[in-house]
């Protein structure tokens, strides 16, 4: 965590992630598989989706960045997660976690916090109920979706990435983005997010994308995630008649991204 | 099971599935999980999907439906199904049951089985075959898909919902749902269904969100739902080209359905 | 393998796959299964996904193909398929292997190099480092994405095919099916097949559709299939303006392909 303002480069970053094609491992859940995988690939990103206990290391190790998901976790999946984030960590690869449910069951808030305390992350990205509970604060969570949390966005966003040592990306209508030290507001985005399941799972997709590229700056990175996602959901919002048509859509319109104008459409307090 | 006439408030009921968003847990089938999900938020209420041992007790107390679908099983999930149907018996919340390929091998008719006996299951909805086999019928099953039943699918349904004290929804051109006394048909929907793989484990999950909202009516519960699915497939039909396209404009269509209108356009004898 | 010419006959064996509707089982990766089951059925087959070991057996010897694909394999999918597969092969069932990421990892390369030698498998289906791999050439893949083989594709296809005694398929910009006599260059497709995930394995599961009405002639078979899908590619294309558009005119345009225009569209050398 550095003092110095933190430089956003969006463009940049997303034209490094079309040249370079890193491949980004995922340990995530059975819903959203196939919407990660192709969110990954339609940013011009490798997805590669692999949770065998007998070739994660090797998997997350080849990797240039480890996206771990606890949206539909098991023991076995738990302990392919941890073998892989300590592989990662091993071998220098950044680690995403996005902690799905965390505060819905007991099973669910007490594998975030072990994943946070045996892995190294360097962005935890979840809605403001999950991030409340991991880091000790009053949250009300329904399944998987925020009902309310005590503290405001950002602020939760400073406090949690103060706890727990890690950058943390708070999502919602608005996004905060915290290394403890700088917060980020990003306002890119559309309410029809919200209306597809596996939208939170895909932004930490596309975090674990801006990672790859971007290792040294965990802060930045998740910023320009949010902001490249949201500009994408802008561009399919106005194709849009409903969930359906916007889900399809957003895949176009991360395609679509244009490098060259990414930076100027970044809405970044 | 009454013998006074059940009357369909479809317009209403899904009024308070949007107003309330009640939680509805799904132990479902990898194929559909995204599919139900989707479904689910789009006619307004929240899905969560948990399958694992360790949480399933708690998720399914927390939630208002219970949705179990054993299209792709194995032992710990029906493990997991048994104890979170369990743990919603306990709780009040009432289940729903897919019997994904009951007929197609001996292990999914032997689990729906067990299911239905080990657990108070408020609405059973499936194929032709799939309720023949469980009522102890003859039929014809092709994997997952119904060649045909020897009964017309008005008496099965009525015949299964004496058998198995549940009410029954036998789904296909026409949609049968009887509790053993009454039985009503419901003529919504449009042959595009049958072209996308999943279109019956929406309509469960559909089924799960109503009995969220009407627990103390299963009977009207299943038929609102069918009416609710079957009119979205109508106006998604008017969109679509083919499947693919169908599929999309059928989450449009859930999303946009009119609680106003709903009871006009349905179609119910 | 056959010394004569073998002649390709699309447009009937999709005009049969219509008619005949045969079951087509698939152990799959948990990516891709709702896109294979789509495909399946728009394609004009009825797929079933089913990976117990307590039923493989008995849904593979009532099928007409089985697909096998390892994307997200784990031991216990990796017995149920070495169960199913064995069944097959008592049960004359023909079967398609996609050996996913082999070359990736260790596991992965030991998994399909097992799969190959304790089945028969009627068709191989994967990039050019899979395959290469697999007959044990020099290549490059990272993740699942094949970045290079040292050998042209066409040889490639046809030493493996001589090395492995199965008919392989090398799909790629050009598709090169062998039976390690005869060569089959397929040229239908397009580029943006490469923009979403799973169509690989889609054209795998297609595989198995075309071998189940032709377990006969696996050389046609797997030249066929890759012809219909290469086909509907085509006609997707026409509609997309990006991944997300082109997955869903994908199925659109395997329900509306025209046995009637089938052959005089096959680009095969």
């Amino acid at each position: 965590m550095s003092t110095t303002e933190t430089t956003l480069s969006t463009g940049a970053d997303l034209a490094a992630i079309r040249e370079r094609k890193p491949l980004v491992h995922q340990i995530t859940n059975y819903v959203v598989m196939n919407e990660t995988a192709n969110a990954t690939l339609a940013l011009g990103a490798l997805p590669v989706m692999a949770h065998a206990r007998e070739e994660v290391e090797e998997m997350a190790s080849l990797a240039s960045a480890l996206v771990l998901n606890i949206g539909t976790l098991s023991p076995p999946w738990v302990e392919a997660m941890l073998a892989a984030g300590r592989a990662a960590n091993a071998a220098g690869v950044p680690v995403v976690l996005d902690p799905v449910g965390a505060g819905a069951t007991s099973y669910r808030t007490q594998t975030a916090r072990r994943l946070l305390t045996e892995i190294d992350v360097a962005v935890l990205r979840g809605n403001a109920a999950e991030i409340a509970t991991l880091a000790g604060r009053e949250a009300e969570i329904r399944g998987v979706e925020s009902i309310g949390a005590s503290d405001s966005a950002a602020e939760l966003a400073r406090a949690a990435a103060q706890e727990l040592g890690t950058v943390v990306a708070v999502t919602g209508a608005l996004d905060h983005v915290s290394d403890g030290e700088q917060t980020l507001v990003v306002e890119n985005g559309n309410p029809l997010l919200a209306t597809i399941t596996g939208s939170g799972c895909m932004s930490t997709a596309v975090t674990g994308c801006f990672l790859a590229v971007r290792s040294d700056a965990p802060l930045a990175a998740a910023a320009e995630a949010l902001v490249a996602f949201g500009v994408a959901g802008e561009d399919a919002a106005r194709e849009a008649k409903g969930p359906g048509s916007f889900h399809v859509a957003l895949y176009d319109a991360l395609y679509a991204l244009d490098p060259a104008t990414l930076d100027e459409r970044a809405r970044v307090a």
